[in-house]
């Protein structure tokens, strides 16, 4: 599919690019770039025929593909270093959750002679590093790709995704940023939200809780261990639909309390059986098998 | 271990009870009040020797153990019938998930010839009925139960839930309340306040975001399809707790949205990674798993 592919930031998804590409045999040869001396040495027991790089330089030269999967904030310094060394009508990708600073990126920074076709894939766990990669990581997810004037160059992204397993969605980049800060960004930051308030909690009350979490907080917990970086960087770069969508939140969470306070049986048994909805639309998309939960079996 | 005892409820909390006390041989004969027709068809499975009550009535006078599993609303109504047919000195307990108000209808309504202690298993999931209910629920998961007076009781109650498999951890009611309402029923609330925001937000903006729900939305909504009846009576009985709950919340998530809004990454980068700090504990403490979630597996 392509000559030379260029992998930058190895880690969970980096990575497991890498081994799908192996895999379905993307490229005749991937060269890497990463930072961290502990990844590198995972990476290369991954496979041996791997090239190394230590940074953007006329090395990459003739390379064909670049997959940018460094947290977000480094892409515009990796974009103006790539604009100096990428040949002509190379293409460029990357993984970020937000995309409407990327096209600022993009629009103000890119060399017109490049080509940035912008992906999500709708991946990933609460865990960071090369470790935890695996060539079905995208298999049967959802990949969104932007829209571009560039048809050619978006039908080859959309090729690249799906022959490692990906189904794909075009979208433009504001719908995306805004459909996700509801169905991902907001439920992380409400997940960080509710750790940070058992800790105050913990601290005001001067009581072990943690002890006794399994019987909800445990679950949000898990998703408030995600990346740090990652989700900062998110968070900043999805500004203006967090706040909308934090004051949406906010207010629900009001009418909810006040449901409470008033004891409005039959408002609050309204939202809350409107829920099991919303459960069951995601269950019939696949997006969750319907098999309960009662906390994780090998414990 | 009892002679006689009485299941009242037998969903998937009462079942489990039921099919535990059978294994572990808790008692001689069962009895089961329990009024879904359907469910009772679904119980006779489990076992041939039950006895099934209609209602609480001379039936019960010679029961030496009762156990409340039906939604605590139901509570106040089943204590004064048991107050005319139960015989001196019986034991009852209790599974309900608050116990402040539990304690009132104690003091108020319950006979004084006979004995209540409670219990607080913790354990369960999004699902009801009896189909779900297993052996094992309780097994090395914790049960919290609330101190009393009534010493010999108190024991007599903490063998028949180490016997079925929990451990055991002693409370006062008021402490158990604040306690649970930030592990378990404010994580609960917010999970029902994410999920009716996102059915606000697809109303608002016409558009289907459930199909992109992999990327957080998902794992509340589990916990957002739990028992509607049962989660109306924990709120409304935890009342004071719940206040003061949502309030720590919403003050910090305005400190996030602040955080966000003016680009605080120093500030925001704490909290995030402060999150981690709970997730280690948790694991520490098995509740739950190191393992890291991709989605589950049989999508």
């Amino acid at each position: 599919m392509f000559k030379k592919i260029l992998i930058v930031g190895c880690g969970l998804i980096g990575s497991s690019i890498l081994r799908a590409s192996i895999e379905k045999k993307i490229s005749k040869k991937i060269y890497i770039l990463e930072k961290s001396k502990k990844n590198i040495s995972k990476i290369k027991k991954i496979n041996s025929n791997l090239l190394f790089l230590n940074k953007i330089n006329k090395n990459i030269s003739n390379i064909d593909f670049v997959i940018l999967c460094t947290p977000m904030s480094q892409y515009e310094k990796i974009i103006l270093k790539l604009n100096n060394f990428l040949p002509s009508n190379a293409l460029i990708t990357d993984i970020g959750s937000t995309k409407e600073k990327l096209l600022e990126i993009k629009n103000r920074k890119l060399n017109k002679r490049l080509n940035w076709i912008m992906s999500h894939p709708i991946s990933g766990s609460e865990v960071s590093g090369p470790d935890y990669g695996s060539k079905n990581l995208f298999k049967k997810k959802w990949c969104i790709l932007i829209r571009d004037k560039n048809k050619k160059a978006l039908i080859k992204v959309a090729k690249f995704w799906k022959r490692i397993g990906a189904k794909i969605v075009f979208m433009e980049s504001d719908q995306h940023d805004k459909i996700f800060s509801m169905t991902s960004h907001l439920p992380h930051l409400i997940a960080y939200n509710l750790i940070k308030t058992a800790q105050d909690f913990q601290k005001k009350n001067k009581k072990n809780i943690i002890k006794f979490s399994a019987g909800g907080l445990r679950d949000f917990s898990r998703t408030a261990a995600s990346n740090v970086i990652m989700w900062r960087d998110i968070f900043f770069s999805n500004k203006s639909n967090m706040i909308k969508a934090i004051d949406m939140f906010i207010k629900n969470l009001n009418g909810l309390k006040n449901n409470i306070k008033l004891s409005q049986d039959k408002k609050l048994r309204k939202i809350l059986k409107n829920s099991k909805k919303v459960r069951k639309q995601i269950i019939d998309l696949k997006q969750d098998v319907s098999k309960p939960d009662f906390g994780r079996n090998s414990i």
